[in-house]
């Protein structure tokens, strides 16, 4: 059996930078047309000079010229309508970050008075700029994303115009959410379409499998599964792959993050076709983000095939998700 | 500040057999008067030899003569009234375990039909041998314990005459149904009255607070810390110490199990102090085991006083609760 993508895109993709930068930007840029690229550097990208240096950085570390990165600034309530008219034409998105919520997010929004947000965010909405949210609070790890909910709902009510992210989202909560206003859309992972916390702390701990938000219960994971295997017009893929070198994850302390860049097509294919929806696969995974976000990405087309692929212990220093596994498709071609 | 406890018990400990019994036994022999010790050796202690040898080994480790082990048989619907008599007087409990739900527990009990255990269970109650059980089904890792509550339930009302105790309880379901019987009683770690899953996995994940039962939600912590903190004559501390090598809890499928032996009453003295209830802590660790299992541990008298104690990295090469951290009471005296 086998199975051609066209032009998939990552619409939520961590590339660090320097060295690791080096390591996982060609993963990424090997199977897929174009990726979401997040802004929690250190420091954050925050200024337009910022975005095209860093921009620059995965072109030259990406070394595939078919592949674009889609750039996005970290959001403050800072940015005004000047600012946000002069840096338009760099950016795809701009990521809102609750503070401290999750790796490199200390310089985020700890203030959600929507009067205090209002002037960038109706800035935002008049230049039509998406917004992508972490929605997380700072409450019970199980509760924080379900408790983010009325904070969604608020944002989509007062800025109607405003195209909204709910990025990685992980629970029955936040897809009935998504229904409610025409102006929210999600981002979903590999991982979280995979795992429950089940897969995590169930058994033996499994820190390679820990992330923010952490993977919850069997239920969510149906919610989550059923809008991504319909393939939703309001749901699109987004890894989240998140690398860290292994001795961050493989100690006390584990930093939060899966890294499923360069096995995601695979598993996807795996699991879509599991479902019996293969057929879905091309919409979640790029045709539903080109109408979101209004891209149309370079031309890729990336040949599946089903046979086993043995998936490496690790890239570089990082260890991927299914390291060590078996999936039973693998990208055969890319043209 | 100073306070004195007399023969503290711990009625749920793990003393493991080899060269990790060495490092912990005296550890917590030099604390404590007494101890039940858990039976999940590989093999599982299953005969009236393999107790005795348990014993003598843990008495030539502990290095004690005021330490008293009681000793526990593993679970199995395969001892009768004869082999349970002649056995009797050599331990103080049976430990069931649910077949593979925690650190070598695969020889356990994976039919829980009363029928199949009736007939064991009944030779227990009239031997008057408590039965101690580590209360999991397999299900989804934090519905686990509520989901066995109704197996605790039917255990209570079927063998009414049978001393049954649900071991290491971390939840309000567990806390409502120990109410509920009168042949109920339940050990409390220390871990499960400090920590929350928001601990383990909250923040960055922490490999050395991971423990089965997994810690649960705020409102579950507040459940047991009420019963804990007003020495309910039902619960007991058993603190569930569980030595894993350091190399076993930081690498992925890190083994389930916190070590507390050495910290527990110092770190026990430091919570009922902060919750106003210091005086209930002589109950809570000493005189309501002395009830529920009928026993008169060896005269120790343990002096705490409040000053800061540094607690180590390590005891050998196991890593402690609080390591390297500042507890506000410490253990001045043995007497």
């Amino acid at each position: 059996m086998e199975f051609t993508l066209h032009s998939p895109l990552d619409m939520h993709l961590h590339l660090r930078d320097g060295a690791m930068l080096e390591t996982v930007a060609p993963l990424s840029a090997k199977e897929f047309a174009g990726a979401l690229v997040m802004p929690n550097l250190v420091p954050p990208i925050t200024s337009k000079e910022m975005v095209k240096e860093y921009k620059e950085q995965i072109l030259q570390a990406s070394q595939d010229g078919r592949f674009t990165p889609y750039m996005t600034l970290f959001f403050k309530s800072e940015y005004d309508y000047d600012f946000l008219q002069d840096v338009k034409d760099t950016i795809l998105a701009i990521k809102l970050y609750p503070a401290g919520i999750t790796t490199n997010s200390s310089d985020g929004v700890d203030n959600f008075s929507l009067d205090a947000l209002a002037p960038t965010l109706e800035a935002m909405s008049e230049l039509g700029i998406p917004l992508c949210v972490h929605g997380e609070t700072n409450g019970f790890v199980m509760d924080r994303e379900a408790e983010f909910v009325p904070i969604y709902e608020r944002l989509a009510k007062r800025f109607p115009n405003l195209t909204i992210i709910m990025e990685h989202i992980t629970t029955k909560e936040a897809v009935e959410a998504l229904m409610c206003y025409e102006n929210l859309y999600a981002t979903i992972t590999l991982h979280h379409l995979y795992i429950t916390l089940d897969d995590v702390a169930g058994g033996l701990l499994q820190p390679h499998l820990f992330c923010k938000p952490i993977a919850k219960r069997p239920e969510d994971r149906m919610a989550l599964r059923k809008v991504a295997f319909m393939a939703h017009e309001k749901v699109m893929f987004g890894s989240d792959s998140a690398p860290h070198p292994r001795s961050k994850k493989e100690a006390p302390g584990c930093a939060a993050g899966v890294f499923t860049a360069p096995v995601a097509l695979a598993a996807l294919a795996q699991i879509f076709e599991e479902a019996g929806v293969l057929e879905n696969l091309q919409k979640f995974v790029s045709d539903n983000a080109q109408k979101i976000y209004g891209i149309t990405p370079p031309k890729k087309e990336v040949r599946l095939i089903k046979a086993p692929f043995e998936v490496p212990e690790k890239f570089g220093d990082v260890v991927p998700m299914f390291a060590g596994q078996k999936l039973s498709w693998r990208v055969e071609r890319v043209l």
